[in-house]
């Protein structure tokens, strides 16, 4: 073991001097930070070609490449590797920088092809003439690149022989998928490396070109080198220098030996670069872990800020969101307390604040959208909004007026909507009569009925309040209040939803099956017949003659009748009557039903899922992702059509009923639309999934990303056109009433079941009550347990499912009518809950708000976006694309 | 960067010595490895103590703990974490070599109690007397240990303080239950590191006593200390000592290291192990990898095979598989080329050496059953055979004649069974009719009924030849040739089984909905009423005339009829006649036997991924995962007998009927039997599931783990009595004939779907076959893929595909009756592939026998156990619970 190999030529006080501190750095980092302020560093992309095949066919291949992570070429497989994350071993480490230090270093070196480069390396060498000629022409063989082209799967898994002009970028090289995916700028390091018998003692160079240029065929995509690292030697075990050579590719491929290596003046800064690299590595024992393991890409690459100097932190590009100015504008998480949630203190200062800041954007919100991604987003959007009305608008209708409530739904949702569109401050929410408002309704119509007042006058006068309220609370700028809105109140109220969801689609399946009983062996219910009217009999018969229970009937001998075997309905045409308990009862209706609720509730839910499977390309998986509802809704109707039973569906009304109500109706919704829209209040923001949808749709993404690397947000095309266009659409789709009836009310339930599960299991919450059910040992490696004592954590739980259930039974009672206020009684809770837990505790049960947030000083341990979500606080090394996990409130 | 810290001391030719080949360890090592022949080196539990608080409240407290990995005391959770592989720096493990290189080393210390311990250190180090005082009082200072005592969850978090006496285990100490996991004779090693603001210098010490004694309260677990180590020093950023502690016990966790250390005789030696470790350890750079991140511990440990002296190499025992004698006469796996599968060249030979290998242990194949685990396993293979007889049994008597089939099913295996367990070789494979004999029944029914045979004598002569052919078999031991089958056979034929088994349950579901059919509205068979006789008419009427079709019949009217309206069994008993073509449909049948088979297959479906879930302590986890079948369907019998519908049962014969034919059938499958379990082919192996549960439950397992490693393998109670329990029992089951009329045929057929499903989903074929569908990107990263390309890869899939669906046309002809033989073409195919494909692909895809495998030069990379399915090839760093994949054949 050679630990101390290279420090005779540094000496130790100079070298602990760390980056940002070391007096050789500061002044040319001054300088530089100025140049970057205007341009980065370019993006790396690092190839090692080997030497092999000593002695007897030398040639040079690529056997790995590098940009964030490692991949490495399966020679027998020939193909790239799934990239990972590097691994190296210490010994290749330091004999890397015993080579370094002994061999040639070459900064801002001038030459301007492969030749020139080759040259200037072989004649600082200290080699006999005869040796240099070799060396020469060696590293002059063109090397073997595997090279993957476009929608290559079956064939060409051999590397191709390329042709021989050298300075020329290769046909192959051009076809590389690979450059399409580089961003422009990029540059190249080419790492060469192997044995070589006839070397009497190693041969090492690190080149930094002064200006990148292309080295002929050296790299497998055709960009400017940068970087050229030599390291020949004679044989050593263990592919000595195979691994040397994937340490010094490793090396460059680390961002801040990257920026250090740029800017470094001679051998001392690259040493010094390389021990500053070997200070922060992470080293696992060899006994517990096996090196030849290979380590999928961590969810999200270590913070570097603590490594590379201020001015540096932009520079990982890459891997880091580049907020786009929509964003901030975007963010509809009504609880960031953005500066536009400062209170302002004169009346309507917030309104007018916000208008003011609106304004300017106006006209590009209209001309924004002028791009083919905001086609597809209409599409989308249009066919979401419009499943969401039919889903929520049937079920809604169904506890009033049939299909009415769809037609309605739409309606609605088109003119608030579109005024939401054209004057709110975010218009890329979706509105929506969903979720709450549903809940809402529903108490309303139970509390008219109960108290037998007329519903919509009685809904009206409650949405002039609730008017009325939303204008003193804008007047007041009382939305600063929402930020005392936290993660227990929205999952609390979010749990509520969807257990109502979940408990209203069981029930009404279960009501079907009461409307439409099973029949068993040996129910009474069984005859039917056509009995016509005796010709000198009274017609009035039997319809007058009730008889008093149904055993009488059934015991009942009818005695002399003129029957036939008719059906009902042909019994009655031809002027007969249907006679007999079995003509009323409708067979296989229940079971049938139950077969389409739980088809399209686990085709829905299956379908959710396919976005995580490893099947399909991404496009298809997130196409029949997003659309899972609208596909179970069509394969509910497609079964249902196909059998052709008489399955309860929407019923659609032959022209609109109750005008009156309706445009009052209408105009509230307005109202209340118009301004909770300027308040954000997070219980009235309404369809919340497919408002993320719909920025989901809209968002633009880095497309040139490395190996490993998720796709970098650069911010949402936001307008208002979109919007505009989806609602105009949805108010159109009033004349789908014909199409309406076709839906079985079962598969609107089991779209209502998945809505509700879906959502119940997208909260910390519902994470915190399944640890209760989990041994300690099996719990998975949250933050929130690494941090909080286990009781600590289970009460916490208990007192959120304690205020559930009051909740709930307060629903449940004549007391509905204060439902909403009772939102307002669990952020008292939640403020009598800082008696109970700490500051500390609450941190991290409930997270609070960042800014008190960053006072927490444990480092690096503290959830980095606190509203996006529990799953970034699982640390756990489990590789699974993320999923777009929404920290859902209603839905 | 202080790399050459402590090299002064070493001379470097002295420390590139490695350990097996230094002269200065060749001695010792070489008395030792007498030793180790009969004692090995005992389990180490490390303990790490930091001093925490300075200057004001100075104290001690346990805040790691490692074994194999590393468990860190989660501070504010006051709750050890979970076990993760330790990740160190660099900087701390050369600090730490230059704390150890400078300070003080005393091998084989001779103290007997801490007092004398912390007396020894002291004095031995330059310290003021007053210093040496207080340090020494701070050393005796009590530490606190976070103790987990059983079961507790929600209390007892914080830690508990200690009473004083110093050298007899405290209260605290025993009720540890760690300490019930510790092996008999392990020891510890206290690490105890810290700063102390007094110290001018830092203070090293590292002690390895010569009797290990248990010191006091100092470590959790009152179990004998090996080694000390005191890391003391002024304080220093970034939390130094804490990391140079975690260092020096992940050093004495690795089990090359603890080797060395035990042995070492000076400073030398110990820096010499160090060093070894250092080049040993896996480097990940920093700007790709959190150090902060926790990784899981890995499915398998590395082998220290490389690392570790021959006769080291069973010193690791937990994590080895110590195998017990009755291990390798258990394996059941056919194509395992032990040496009993050598050819004898006698005629008979194989026979006779088998009787005389196994002879010897017969007397102990009883009296080792004198266990209670055996108890549970007889209930438990008692139950799953059972069950297997009910749904084979049922579902081939359902293409032959009810019930009876189940019943011969339970005597038939109950003869064979037991004859089996008297006489086999391997007498814990549980024999019932399953699968491929079931298919085999099946086709010979069919080609009986297609030709007009009399299937029981025809069955009896297909019997009386295959029995000829087995002893011929046996005869000229061609039991050798199992070794030809390979996975590609193997799995191409489990595939077609699984396929019939999907196939017939989808099957047999539809013909239910042709049995019993839907009502749709409109439909012609409604009308249904009890009709009398005409006192004056003829009463043979409306059984004379039929009418010619069904449109006659309705519209027919009936004219004047004395009628009522009772259901028809009422109808009939009061001399009525049920008229119309309602009284003779069932409704709701249909979709309700849909629903049942539905619930089984998903409910069975959901309870075997039971074992891999979280929640639930593993016992019930098992017991749910393992009696999925069972659950189902009791599930599915409820729901059919609460809702008390006609569904389909299992019919239930009086008596049996065919007495001469079922003596000749058991005699066949008793000769069957006898000749195949001599030979062991593996198409009659039967219940292969069942089997690997029957020895999963009597498997003796190490029940001291260390934390995050899987209990290791001990053997398996091999005897002969629980099979032979087993088998009577299900003979005594034919007086659960009265029970099985309950049980509905769509039950059945759910199980039937769930077997043949899980059973195609444990194949890797069907891993291969899934890889048509992945883009290429988000393929898995099995070892299969980084060594064979993937377009030859798809090339073996489509051949199996091919000879698959071959083998399916073939069973769908009349040419089935040659399908065994067709068994026999796929052997022929999987040769000629030799033509197709390279050894080294076919190494990769279809592992070959184990002897080959072992000439392939790349090292560490071969499956390690080829056989054991496909888990063990995805080196994907995935952690989840190893689930216990059969390489299933038929179920």
């Amino acid at each position: 073991m050679k630990l101390p190999d290279a420090h005779e030529n540094v000496p130790v006080e100079e070298m602990d001097s760390s980056l940002g501190l070391s007096p050789s750095f500061d002044g040319p980092s001054n300088i530089d930070s100025r140049e970057l302020g205007i341009s980065k560093d370019p993006l790396l992309f690092i190839q090692l070609n080997e030497l092999l095949g000593w002695p007897q066919a030398l040639e040079w291949r690529e056997t790995g490449r590098w940009m964030l992570f490692e991949e490495k070429l399966e020679v027998g497989a020939g193909r790239w590797s799934a990239p990972h994350v590097p691994t190296l071993t210490l010994p290749s480490l330091q004999k890397l920088r015993s080579l370094l230090a002994k061999g040639l270093v070459l900064l801002d070196c001038p030459a301007q092809s492969l030749l020139e480069l080759v040259e200037q390396v072989i004649q600082a060498e200290s080699l006999s003439p005869e040796l240099r000629g070799q060396l020469q022409a060696l590293l002059l063989q063109r090397p073997q690149h595997h090279i993957q082209t476009r929608g290559t799967c079956w064939g060409s898994a051999h590397p191709k022989k390329a042709s021989h002009d050298e300075n020329i970028p290769l046909k192959e090289q051009d076809q590389n998928s690979l450059r399409q995916k580089l961003p422009p700028g990029a540059e190249a390091a080419a790492v060469l490396a192997g044995e070589l018998g006839f070397l009497a003692q190693p041969v090492g160079a690190f080149v930094r070109l002064r200006d990148p240029v292309v080295l002929g065929p050296l790299t497998e995509v055709p960009i400017p080198s940068r970087f050229f690292c030599l390291l020949l030697g004679p044989p050593v075990p263990r592919r000595g220098y195979h691994e040397m050579g994937r340490a010094a590719a490793v090396l460059l491929s680390d961002p801040q030996f990257q920026w250090s290596v740029r800017r470094a003046r001679n051998l001392h800064d690259l040493l010094a670069a390389l021990d500053i690299f070997l200070e922060g590595v992470t080293v696992l024992p060899p006994g517990r872990w096996d090196s030849t393991a290979r380590i999928p890409p961590p969810k999200c690459l270590p913070s570097q800020h603590k490594r590379l100097p201020s001015h540096m932190q932009e520079v990982e590009g890459l891997s880091r969101q580049r907020r786009a100015r929509t964003e901030d504008r975007d963010s509809h998480e009504p609880h960031k307390p953005t500066p536009e949630l400062q209170r302002t203190g004169w009346l309507f200062g917030g309104l007018v604040q916000d208008v003011r800041r609106k304004a300017p954007w106006y006209p590009s919100d209209f001309l924004d959208a002028l791009h083919p991604q905001c086609f597809s987003a209409v599409l989308y959007i249009y066919l979401a909004t419009v499943t969401n009305a039919i889903t929520f608008g049937g079920l809604l209708g169904d506890a009033t007026e049939g299909a009415q409530g769809v037609l309605e739904s739409f309606l609605g949702t088109a003119v608030a909507g579109a005024a939401f569109c054209l004057m709110a401050g975010q218009p890329l929410t979706i509105l929506s009569s969903t979720g709450p408002v549903l809940v809402f309704e529903r108490l309303l119509f139970s509390f008219s009925r109960d108290y037998s007042l007329d519903y919509l006058p009685f809904r009206l006068w409650v949405g002039i309040w609730v008017a009325t309220f939303c204008l003193v609370l804008v007047a007041t700028e009382a939305s600063v209040l929402v930020r005392y809105f936290t993660r227990f109140t929205e999952e609390g109220f979010c749990a509520l939803i969807s257990l109502i969801f979940i408990y209203d689609a069981l029930g009404k399946m279960l009501n079907l099956t009461r409307a439409y009983p099973i029949l068993r062996p040996g129910s009474p219910a069984y005859g039917c017949f056509c009995q016509y009217p005796v010709p000198g009999g009274n017609e009035s018969q039997w319809t007058r003659t009730k008889p008093k229970d149904k055993n009488d009937l059934l015991s009942m001998d009818l005695g002399l009748v003129n029957a036939s075997l008719l059906s009902p309905p042909e019994c009655t045409r031809q002027g007969g009557y249907p006679r007999g308990p079995g003509c009323h009862t409708v067979p296989d209706i229940a079971f049938f039903s139950l077969l389409l609720f739980l088809t399209s509730f686990l085709f829905a839910m299956a379908l959710k899922h396919v976005r995580t499977s490893r099947f399909f390309p991404s496009v298809v998986r997130k196409v029949l992702s997003d659309f899972s509802s609208v596909l179970a809704i069509l394969l509910g109707c497609s079964l249902d059509a196909f059998l052709g039973l008489a399955t309860p569906k929407l019923l659609v009304p032959r022209d609109f009923k109750k005008g009156a109500g309706f445009h009052l109706d209408l105009f509230c919704v307005a109202v209340l639309m118009l301004l909770t829209s300027v308040l954000g209040l997070p219980w009235y923001v309404s369809a919340t999934v497919i408002s993320l949808a719909h920025m989901d749709s809209l968002r633009r993404e880095s497309r040139d990303c490395a190996p490993g690397e998720a796709p970098s947000f650069l911010g949402i095309r936001e307008q208002r056109l979109t919007g505009l266009v989806v609602f105009i659409l949805t108010g159109i789709s009033i004349f789908l009433a014909p199409v309406l009836k076709f839906i079985p009310m079962p598969v609107l339930y089991g779209i209502f079941l998945y809505m509700g599960v879906t959502a119940l299991s997208s909260i910390q919450f519902m994470k915190r009550v399944q640890l209760l059910l989990m041994p300690a040992k099996h719990q998975p490696d949250l933050l929130l347990l690494r941090h909080v004592p286990l009781s600590r954590v289970h009460l916490f739980t208990a007192i959120q499912l304690a205020c559930l259930g009051l909740l709930w039974i307060i629903k449940s009672t004549p007391a509905a009518i204060i439902f909403p206020l009772m939102l307002l009684g669990l952020v008292g809770v939640r403020k009598a809950l800082e008696w109970v837990f700490s500051p500390q505790e609450l941190l991290w049960l409930d997270e609070l708000m960042p800014e008190e947030e960053r006072n927490i000083p444990e480092k690096g341990l503290e959830p980095e976006h606190p509203f996006s979500g529990s799953d970034s606080e699982d640390s756990e090394l489990m590789y699974q694309p993320k999923v777009p996990e929404i920290n859902i409130s209603v839905n």
